[in-house]
């Protein structure tokens, strides 16, 4: 439902107007549907503590321009050609208009929150430059690491929360925060988003490797030809013996022409040590910190249960 | 004076903590010194409402890290290799570095808001937001240009309007707000800063071609060698007979490995039809315009005296 009316919301956005060449591609970019996940969680927890989700619409929107935004410019560090299946923006126009019309997104972004009163305003903006920032670490750490050999497993998850994790948690927070939500409760469902959005990165790593191809909608596989120190590679490196710990080394200081035999190699030694299952229980485990975080909120037990479900929704996607 | 105190301020911010990747080059372009003339602006305005131009340091300090913002974005569409005779962020950092890095900055740019009490934050954040998103649609426009053969003087004006003085008169405007000046006085400085800022931009495209090159700065003539389309090619197309204009076209169609000749007969042709005098009058008008605005203001002669001698201090600068 809330997907639904957040398409409308987005639908009615005149984006486009002079120049066109900054923000056709805006409009480009933001109608390659997604599933929307940051927004809704807003629009529900906004829903949640005042039932007028229809006044999160702008924030909501701020939240998905700015991941459209970082999209945008990551796509480009990345030298990615496609994004879902689609060309990405500098790669349909240029690299300066991907630069300029991302940093036009996070501009746009902040002007969804003068839809509100001052004090909202300052407590959304507050907590959306602290976001940002964060993301932009994130983003940093995640290309440190490319060149590091000594990236911990610490080191890795904190950097999945950075670049991943607080704007889903700040999605929800910014919900709360529309609705007047005290402090504490917003916070309380912060952590529940941060939790979360730990989990479902992970879940991501796990899925990428192993995954089913029919319904990944990547390439299976996609982060062992890209050599991404993921968690899975990370923590096979910490128990793998000598001999794997160098085939390991070995298979992610290049890159193939032909990638099953290092797909299934690496597979293989991720097996051997138990990885898939180490992920999954610590998948478990933020999940379940996420699920308990939201025992302490002062909200029905229905809507518990019903960002429970979103919760499971997103972990069983693609599985 | 400000000049001076604003240094020591940037001086004290402890810019670099982790990941040093991303806030080594924040710090290396501040520290780039230029003449500071926006938050310069922004504590003189503040200093006239309230006499307390220290309150306006975070806003004086916003201006200036997101002017810094929009040169290592310009820089790397420019694809240029210094800046005031060092190397750019991205020619010495990388290119992800150069955007990474300006993206954090406009986010650190909002954060120096959060200084102010809730009202004057979002009067500040929302006059910011809209400033610096006219600055990348002039940035827009003047990319646009590059590639189109019709642009009117008109169109010209608009884009320096949006690309310079917006942020001139954006910075002044701040530091009335600060100091709680009353919306009128706040929009006659802001008035004052725009035809300032446009003064400023078309001495700038003058000084390029006909400033003295021992005290330019730059390379006289750069404008002319980069085919760029400043008020004085326009006017030129504008005003020059057929064989004229053939020329002029002929010389804006490509780049020259010897650009003497094309310097000087550039030079000749703006000479013949009177472009110099003509700019120099638009200058005028602009700056008279500027200080036109200043009479209604509800403030000490002084202080008007003050913002003149500013003024004209700027357009003075290396004739």
């Amino acid at each position: 439902m809330y997907q639904k009316e957040f398409l409308e919301y987005l639908e009615e956005k005149k984006w486009v107007r002079e120049p066109k060449n900054l923000y056709e591609p805006i409009d480009y970019i933001l109608q390659l549907s997604g599933k929307r996940i940051r927004p809704i969680l807003t629009l529900m927890a906004a829903d949640i503590f005042s039932g007028e989700y229809q006044k999160a619409f702008p924030a909501a929107l701020a939240v998905e321009v700015f991941h459209n935004f970082t999209l945008v410019h990551d796509d480009i560090m990345d030298d990615a050609p496609l994004r879902r299946g689609m060309q990405t923006v500098h790669e349909k126009w240029n690299l300066n208009t991907g630069i300029l019309s991302g940093d036009a997104m996070l501009i746009l972004a902040y002007q969804y929150f003068e839809n509100y009163e001052p004090n909202t305003f300052l407590r959304l903006a507050k907590l959306f430059s602290k976001t940002a920032l964060e993301v932009c670490d994130g983003q940093q750490l995640d290309i440190d690491f490319e060149t590091r050999n000594d990236v911990t497993i610490e080191e890795y998850i904190n950097m999945i929360r950075l670049k991943t994790s607080v704007l889903v948690a700040a999605a929800l927070k910014m919900g709360a925060i529309v609705s007047e939500a005290k402090e504490k409760e917003a916070d309380l469902l912060y952590e529940y988003g941060l939790n979360l959005g730990l989990a479902f990165q992970l879940q991501d790593d796990y899925l990428d490797t192993f995954g089913n191809p029919e319904t990944f909608g990547k390439q299976v596989g996609g982060d062992i030809i890209e050599n991404k120190k993921t968690f899975l590679y990370l923590k096979a490196l910490e128990l793998a013996n000598k001999e794997d710990k160098e085939k390991l080394l070995f298979f992610y200081k290049q890159k193939f022409e032909e990638n099953s035999i290092k797909i299934d190699e690496v597979k293989r030694i991720f097996e051997k040590y138990d990885i898939p299952s180490i992920i999954q229980d610590l998948i478990q485990k933020y999940t379940t910190a996420s699920f308990s975080s939201l025992e302490d909120i002062n909200i029905s037990s229905e809507n518990k249960q019903d960002l429970k479900n979103f919760g499971s929704y997103l972990m069983a996607r693609n599985k």
